[in-house]
């Protein structure tokens, strides 16, 4: 699939040239996102190479067919492309230093992490010294979506380097689309993750409405998908909310305070009121002071559905006293 | 396309015998909706008969090819099937009374408005006296769904009467689902404008933020409509966000009033918290106040871009201290 | 006290002639509020007689020393001035029609209930065709505040009975306004209630906070009264936060639903976006769906609480793993 | 007025000696609130040092009759008791680590800023290294109650120094409460701007209703102040709503935003839901977008206004049409 240009569509064809045959692809980060790109990349023919420090990770990049470096300074010596996913900005800035120490000038390194737009700046600063480049590539999917190729990525930077990155962003992902300047995919990343943290909630609330009248939520999840409300997240995350299905987390709520942060932190920079997914706060709040900081963002049904519930030594309680 | 059946699921293959061969469908209220249904089952090769108090409606839909009867007592008795459109419980219940007089026995009446539960159940009431059925239809879709029958149907009542209905409801829809006893339909229409109320709302706070960063509400419609953010209203009342699309009303703000309240006591009744859906309220309030009854629901987009943008008076005046 | 007048203030002296003297007081509806304002019209020298259809009512009133009538058609017969202290927009029209058959031309009656002011408007033509003169007049304070005459009457209707009815307010409040045309008192009474409404859950929030903290509620409503975040509701429901305190119910979840419904329509005709008012609304639907019916509005602590606590049962599983 | 201790209540009688008697007082932070509380601490007999980067702050505050100091080292030299007012975390470890070297050993710094508690924590770290004591000592108050002596202490930190200062304390506010351990300060603050966030916007959602039926704000203030409805907001920030009166501001919207910033964080991390706090947020958040920084909070009633009125430019379109 080619790039799909739609902030400075080229009026002219990409020359055949300006795509890069990259073949050696390392990975920072082997976590859920970091090891299903990483496979994905190997189905496409690449030899990826990678590392994480926690040894487990490693272990199964191995047995997967990946080359665990012994370092990311190490990783960055043996190959043309890195893809970092990582879980803080201070990690960002770590690893932002070690390439730009050990990589060659020219290395290209697609930063796919949800995190400040700030900390993205600095750490593209820091390797642009040493002739690094960062981008900046938030990615549309969970980790389910990973596997299966199913991610989008919001891709921002110089545009060439995104278009001679076009191969290696179609062996890990369905689509792509080139947003402009360094930072703007962190801007669609936060919208698309706005209406997430939204229409997470707005399924729990249909769908407790339903269950109170006897529908259960897979026959909501059916029926409403197809029409006027239906969202991703209905179809996605409609079917968690059954059968306590947010005990497999594809986003656990404690990570995703994190994303909450960086929203709420948007929006009073630029100014905008955005009133539901305000009211979405004190949800995510209450699922972490409720015990489902491990399980996933589905998890609000649950805080829901205890909001409006007899509690059930209350409910014996009452029955005795008749 | 066969009717979904998810509530009451058949075990014995639908007969033959049952699907009946009505050929005569009349129609009371020839609105937006009531027209564009009425023209696809002519289309669909059925005789059409339709009545509206409003004289200009009656004379679309004989130039359309419609059948124009004298009232809803001569239509009555004219058709085999009759579909209702109304904009009122007041409406749907004089229908009731002249149905109940005019009709014979056995006519099937397929109720399709956005009303009250208890409204809908005293009209079928009235009319089970009779010997006359009426059928709770919800439809999902808007009046441009309707005229290409891009609509969902929500039935529900006997189970039968909805099978011998099925070459009806596939001439003017692309699916109908059997939800079973009398006024599911209408809690799953209650369920979907929940997420619908929602969705509209989400949609134009992520446009607005995306416009503060100078992304276009086209541009973002485009890349995050196939991701996790994605839902049908970022689909169809995003494009509606930019350049006033609103003041082409799909769905007028007035007539939505009506809707969220018929929400807003379903989920008191029910004792469920909807916090999401409660925090639209005052945005569809808004809208009212700032004069866009007859605009498009989209125009909470107007409302939220207003609160966030400096009035250009002001601006002005604090331009010219400097 | 004398009366406040805010909206439309005599420019001359009141002359002593126009305060009436009146001395029999009827009350139709005698219970928390009614049978309260009546012991102390009975304490300022009034002779008080008084109708309710519970039988229990009426003996504590008889008890109290009430004169008990027969019927409201009775009681209009044998009074000055009739204070009606009604549950529903039924039993006020039921009322109207009764004391316009038997009331003198020329009777007042003073109607303290929370209704619709649309509803209030029907009464007062029934009876004004016969003579009997209505007063919109709300009161301010709860059953305990009525208790100790602690209350504020928000008087409406015509500004010259008002003067005269001055002895009879004094009687059983602290003070009354004279808000202007019929429906004022009322207007003003929604008004309270939706700070009312918010302030209730605003303390819930505040408390809840340091509770966590490990702040007691008790000491958090005596530092935090006297301060910028002061309200009456802080002083009033705080208290009631601890230990279950909403147990005793002042204002019961159940009867606050029909004032929340009154309020929400208020804003919605009126075109006002009120988004803490609306905020309120799932937190008071999930204090019905956890079985708080009958309790005082402060349980919406619990609702929170219950939002932000690991369930007993989830709480032994989780240390058992460990 | 005495130290009212409420967590920690010492069960001996505080015996005399135990009341230190401080005679010099400096002030680092000589803005709105600095400068009214030095000014109360002279007329209560102190002699006031102060220092403060703007030159004038530090000529009103010689005109006051206050000693202006070279710098904050020059000032710690010359004094018993420091107090504290600043804008920022940065400015506090700044005078911090400036405080640790010059001043002499047995100090005590009254802390008096909002800040987050970890960054108190951490200048108080600094401080106590070379033996200097630093009290977290928040205030309810604005910059008129301060000048009024109108202001409450929540003091935390050692019980025996906030027992020494109590001279200090009396000379510039009203009350001090004795809350317990470093941090339990900045806790009651906290959990007091969360109720005044609310009812800030409360108060302009009554009012607001109000004036759309044609009750002025000052009316409404009057007669809601002291019933059930009351808030200090509604009595303080009520008046504040009629005729642009947030134009003064008390707390201006872009300062309050940092005040936001940690309430919202305090309760992500003690993991509360707060559902009316968070629909405060798009409200402020509006506020800045519509170019009040400047302005007081009470403009959010300029927010809801905007909401809810037909732009002019419309209106007059619309009237031609007719």
């Amino acid at each position: 699939m080619s790039t799909k240009k739609l902030v400075k569509p080229s009026k002219t064809k990409t020359p055949g040239s300006v795509k890069a045959n990259f073949e050696r692809i390392g990975f920072l980060g082997l976590g859920i996102m970091g090891s299903a790109m990483a496979g994905n990349l190997m189905k496409a023919g690449f030899e990826v190479h990678g590392f994480d420090p926690t040894s487990k990770a490693r272990q199964l990049f191995k047995a997967s067919g990946g080359h665990v470096s012994k370092d990311a300074a190490d990783l960055a010596q043996s190959v043309d492309v890195v893809i970092t996913s990582l879980p803080s900005a201070g990690a960002l800035m770590d690893t932002a230093r070690v390439l730009a120490q050990a990589g060659r000038k020219g290395l290209l390194v697609i930063e796919t992490s949800t995190l400040d737009i700030k900390d993205k700046e600095a750490a593209r600063d820091v390797m642009a010294k040493k002739g690094v480049t960062l981008l900046d590539c938030p990615l549309s999917g969970t980790g389910a979506q990973a596997a299966r190729k199913d991610l989008t990525v919001y891709a921002s930077g110089p545009a060439l380097d995104i278009r001679r990155l076009a191969s290696v962003f179609e062996g890990f992902s369905k689509a792509h689309f080139d947003l402009g300047a360094f930072g703007n995919g962190m801007k669609m990343k936060l919208m698309a993750n706005l209406l997430v943290a939204i229409h997470n909630v707005s399924t729990a609330e249909a769908l407790l409405l339903g269950q109170r009248w006897g529908i259960k939520p897979s026959t909501a999840v059916k029926v409403l998908s197809d029409g006027a409300g239906g969202s991703r997240m209905l179809q996605v995350r409609g079917p968690m909310m059954e059968n306590e299905g947010w005990k497999e987390a594809t986003m656990k709520i404690s990570v995703w305070q994190k994303d909450m942060k960086l929203i709420a932190q948007a929006l009073a920079d630029a100014q905008v009121p955005a009133p539901l997914f305000a009211a979405t706060i004190p949800l995510y709040n209450a699922a972490m002071g409720m015990g489902h900081e491990a399980n996933d963002t589905a998890a609000v049904f649950d805080v829901l559905e205890k909001m409006s519930s007899i509690p059930k030594k209350t409910a014996l309680k009452q029955k005795s006293k008749r």
